[in-house]
């Protein structure tokens, strides 16, 4: 990362960036990057990002204290998760959505969380032509999935690129996934609202959908319903609609919906905004908002409190030394787990 | 826990239940309660299930040496979930069930994870006079659930219990649970096959099951199924069988099934037998039964240590002393989740 932090230190005169850099960059950094950021610069908002992304000590520090000044301006905006299979057509309806809802004069960011970016390098939003009009509008940001070995540390940085976007006056945060794994489920407990896209089928509707993830959808946005497929979109609706139905209550009191939509013709766009409008309106009315808010932070914080605790752990190197032939005899039932168990928490 | 242990000890004659009391306690007691167990004695099995739910520093050193001479002797059993919401039958069903099997010269341990047990001291199993006749069948062992603190606790007691029972001889272990919090998930996770059971009710078949639950079904079985309820219950069944096809196969390539049953006039307990014996054929054969076995025993090792790791963390003074000011920081957004996971880690 190239900084460019000469407008923002102040004494002595002879090279203030050097200076900076050698006694006090990290503060100089942050403080630096986050009065850009604020001001609404994108370049600013892409380098707070990549310093959260970033797994340098000194980073991580800088990233810690440009979180801290972020935070007292974060928390207002709608995050809505998009999930739904590769062609499913979830590019095009982002960039359907995300230039609507600019056109109303919202400001729109577009994360992704894909844990198959450390393989792939990206395989979502990687390439910014798949959004050419979303990636011109100066009222848009759009951002790939930031890579990392664990799922768990691609959704930590996704989580506090959402504050950054927050505190650089976006109000309105979509966040993509392709459903790898448990991405799912993480952007779930990210969001306020999520949103499944599907495509209408031919015949067996519910087929081949992922465990659980109806369940988590507020929504059902059923694409491509043009052309050929507006009656088989009609029959998916009314499949969904019914699916939906099996389940009980949500605790957010909502009850989930189905809508038909074209990303290309652009039908069905301000419908499904106007029904993500509603869900803000009842659950913000209800309290539902709110709780589920802080719940989401303790959540993320007992997350984070685990994950570290099992990286430790198993980044121990006597543990990584002796697991595999544990876990053999354990799976073999040569070994009871919690003999096992406790053997391994003693030589840690 | 009273222990008898002069059988087993061997020199010096006076008084040798004290002197070994005080030297080799530990293995003088878990070799002799191994043998009585091997040689099928009910009450050194029920000791020995007394022991492994002792939180003593001895007795779980006592504990665990036992295991580790059970283990070679464990596993050629059929481990069988049980649940459904109170009222449903679930002792009739199993005393049905259990009966059924012990007159085909089955060997049935009937076991019970319930988390609110540690509360209410046994809502499930705790009456034995419950299941009257299956409790005076010398071919049967009813143990009510052990109680804990946390249901990871109650978990780790049940399945130390399966392999107990299984070195005693049993073949059939039914495990009962009433599915309150994550028991469901916790007993799905430590048998090889799971019945859900529901009664036929007025219309919404459906409604009001639990999230998650039908899905990890590999049988329901329509309880009550007699009387005025036949037709309730078939047409229970035809909903259930539309719900199940609504799933897409599972690991085991097993097409869930549902049954009616009546415990009470004993009709469908042969065909529910005759459905599980197919499963274990069927998964035998495919080898998923083994690799289920192995997973779940890796699982549950890597469970444990992430538990150990958890409870060392949590009941650390000075993390029980921050904890509730931060989380309430953390929920308010005043600061960020992973700021505070940092600096909770940092002073435990």
């Amino acid at each position: 990362m190239s900084d460019k932090q000469n407008e923002n230190t102040t004494s002595k005169g002879i090279n203030p960036s050097f200076q900076s850099r050698k006694t006090r960059k990290g503060q100089v950094d942050a403080i630096s990057l986050f009065h850009k950021l604020r001001q609404g610069s994108h370049t600013s908002l892409s380098r707070a990002i990549t310093l959260v992304e970033s797994t340098t000590f000194v980073d991580q520090q800088n990233a810690q204290e440009l979180i801290k000044l972020c935070l007292p301006h974060a928390g207002n905006s709608m995050r809505i998760g998009i999930t739904g299979v590769p062609g499913v057509g979830k590019s095009t309806f982002i960039e359907a959505l995300g230039s609507y809802l600019t056109n109303k004069n919202h400001k729109v960011a577009v994360l992704a969380v894909d844990p198959s970016s450390s393989v792939s390098r990206g395989s979502i939003l990687g390439d910014k032509t798949r959004m050419s009009r979303l990636s011109q509008d100066t009222n848009a940001f759009i951002r790939p999935s930031a890579s990392g070995d664990s799922l768990g540390g691609v959704a930590r940085k996704t989580r506090e690129a959402i504050i950054l976007c927050e505190a650089a006056g976006f109000d309105t945060i979509l966040i993509e996934t392709v459903g790898v794994g448990q991405s799912e489920t993480i952007v779930h407990s990210m969001v306020d609202f999520f949103l499944l896209l599907k495509l209408a089928g031919a015949g067996d509707e519910l087929q081949g959908i992922k465990r659980g993830i109806i369940e988590m959808a507020d929504a059902i946005v059923i694409n491509k319903a043009d052309g050929e497929n507006v009656k088989a979109a009609g029959v998916a609706k009314t499949a969904f609609a019914k699916a939906l139905h099996l389940y009980p209550p949500k605790s957010s009191n909502w009850q989930p919906k189905v809508i038909t939509c074209s990303a290309l013709k652009e039908t069905g766009v301000k419908e499904t905004w106007q029904l993500i409008e509603s869900y803000f309106r009842q659950t913000k009315k209800s309290g539902h908002f709110t709780e589920k808010r802080a719940g989401q932070n303790k959540f993320w914080l007992l997350q984070t409190i685990e994950n570290q605790l099992k990286d430790d752990f198993y980044n121990n190197d006597s543990v990584k030394r002796e697991l595999p032939e544990i876990l053999e005899k354990v799976a073999q039932g040569k070994l009871s787990p919690f003999q096992a168990a406790s053997d391994l928490l003693k030589i840690q």
